[in-house]
């Protein structure tokens, strides 16, 4: 039996993504201090997506954000995680990680090659209601984390409550609840002391 | 600042599911002695029917298939993780598992509660289109594991070629394709000496 060329890259892509798994976060999960895998974290915002999709501003496409949310962190197999509070690392990496995108999506057939790529830049580029909307779910994610779990990442050298509140302003340009919401958390973070201001 | 009821049990219930990232499979990732967890395997099913879904019999219809691969295993973080073949615990999980979908999707508002445990519902009856197609991504994975994985739970007591072509035949009722794809890792499993015929 001779499978079709389109099939054995599909399997070859799936086998590949695998490494996401190794892939660790600088957030740790809500409860533990274990730190969160990419996977892990992908199928959180897609969960996220599912349940909170009615709050953003503008009507969103459910089904591209779920997309987004899971394919946005697959270029870290090649470009490595970068702590989102890491200014110099967050300037350069652009470039490895669209490399990381043509060689990842690439083992693809061609027309999801393309829809892949065409999604992640969307995600990256952030400027579609679709794509705030799933950027306002990979800012809110590690908040409801570290607000759960004494600080986590807030406690790293750099982090204070004006970079965080900065980082997380991204929310607001999709959902005025869900950023009323994530502004209640930071100040709460500031007022139980586990967020430093200055 | 009041939030609505409605918001704050989509909260409660997006940090309640971080548990799902504690539950390990019986299965191994792609290429380590690592067991996978239910978040990592949910996710993969989510990219598995993003590209695969052109090889399903009948059209399905993506984004119910994506939710419910992404909730399928929501249940386990009370019912537990059963292994596929542990004859006695398959046939004794259901009602656990009722119990948790009720517990878990009912922190959300009702209308997504019911939304939820629908899916849940028509994922494990297997008898639709969209849950045949789920169900064969569920199926699938583990034969890739394995298979690339020297055998991975294939090794595991009381596991056979005759149990693992039964089980793997629900991967039939969804795609000829990518049945005839498993059947040949199967064989390949037994020509290998990773599977055993008996």
């Amino acid at each position: 039996m001779d499978f079709s060329d389109k099939l054995l890259k599909q399997i070859e892509f799936i086998k590949e993504i695998d490494k996401i798994k190794y892939i660790q976060r600088k957030t740790k999960l809500f409860n533990s201090d274990r730190p969160e895998n990419d996977a892990e974290h992908s199928w959180h915002l897609a969960l996220m997506a599912m349940v909170l999709s009615e709050h953003a501003n503008q009507s969103v496409d459910l089904l591209k954000v779920i997309k987004m949310v899971l394919i946005h962190d697959i270029v870290e197999i090649d470009a490595g995680d970068t702590f989102i509070y890491d200014a110099e690392k967050n300037h350069n990496n652009t470039a490895a990680e669209r490399i990381a995108a043509q060689r990842i999506f690439g083992i693809l057939p061609t027309e999801q090659t393309e829809e892949l790529i065409a999604l992640w830049e969307e995600f990256e580029a952030g400027q579609t209601h679709d794509a705030k909307f799933a950027r306002a779910m990979d800012r809110l994610e590690p908040l409801l984390q570290n607000s759960s779990n004494n600080g986590g990442t807030w406690n790293e050298p750099g982090v204070n409550y004006e970079k965080v509140y900065a980082k997380k302003s991204v929310i607001k340009d999709s959902s005025t609840v869900l950023w009323e919401y994530a502004e209640k958390l930071i100040d709460t973070g500031v007022m139980r002391g586990i967020l430093k201001k200055n």
